[in-house]
């Protein structure tokens, strides 16, 4: 009955969705001992507008971060 | 007080919100005993790629059931 | 795949939950013609002074609208 | 460590989300008295098909509200 | 940045929790190249009263699982 | 109609909450220009089992910081 919510920055591809869906679900039917077909994975995706750390969004920080 | 969100695959049409909307909040209000304005549903949509079962995307997972 | 959280105040009954968990789960499957099998509820639970509405918890504003 | 989701109705500008991140993060640290870099923010937005407040949703509220 | 929140039943050792944040942790990292240091994983727990799947509550589909 | 949830180790004081409260909705109708009684804020508690960053969990970081 597992279900689990990832909040990522968008801009992961297809590729990298799928494959995190598949590992994340082994080590959780290993660690919990749950049955595979029991695990449900979301992904919400958020824009850099929509992320802060400290107060600051991603958007400021990556612009403050390039080189000039 | 109730607030309800759902996580749904997108491609839902405007009225199947709208009813869905409108019946849950007349089950909640029914069981609970709430008054109707303090129920709040909130609706969050996914894409084939961001919602696993089993380790198996819905993208993959329906491209596998696809008649060839 | 509709997966369903439910943010409530704590208190309800067992019979309360197991109500609310049948019928929403029929006006899912109704409305959006999913499998029933394929919804899946979770309740949350909050104490008083865990949620709050314009800025006064729960907490405060049943004692200031106790009777004195 | 506090994680802060924000559900919104879409349509906030760039400039709102910023001074969103910066003031609710300034408040936390004030009132929790955690580390700044400790505060992450994130933001969903929803239209106003996915928002519904007793039963209607805001994009049926807004329509009914219209002068005519 | 991923933020991770788990949703599981009730009843997990210390043991398991910490084996489940050091190597979904790990996954994480490999599959979507970030630091470390930036994933976080929150896990919520629910009683058998507050998970259903099909409208069935965990409590009552284990009462009705167990022998006579 | 900001619905605002907060994720925190366990161990605020009501005060504390009390303040949270009424200071985040205080800058969210500032910045947002929403209706005060609009906003509502959840939140939900977690032991040092149940949240991690780089894989640790709070209680694994809190044990290895301390003095011997």
């Amino acid at each position: 009955m597992p279900i689990i919510q990832f909040n990522l920055l968008e801009g992961r591809t297809v590729e990298q969705k799928r494959e995190l869906a598949r590992r994340v679900t082994d080590t959780v039917v290993e660690v919990l001992g749950v049955k595979r077909e029991s695990v449900r994975i979301l992904v919400h995706e958020m824009t850099d507008d929509d992320f802060s750390v400290g107060g600051i969004t991603s958007r400021d920080r990556k612009a403050s971060a390039e080189p000039r």
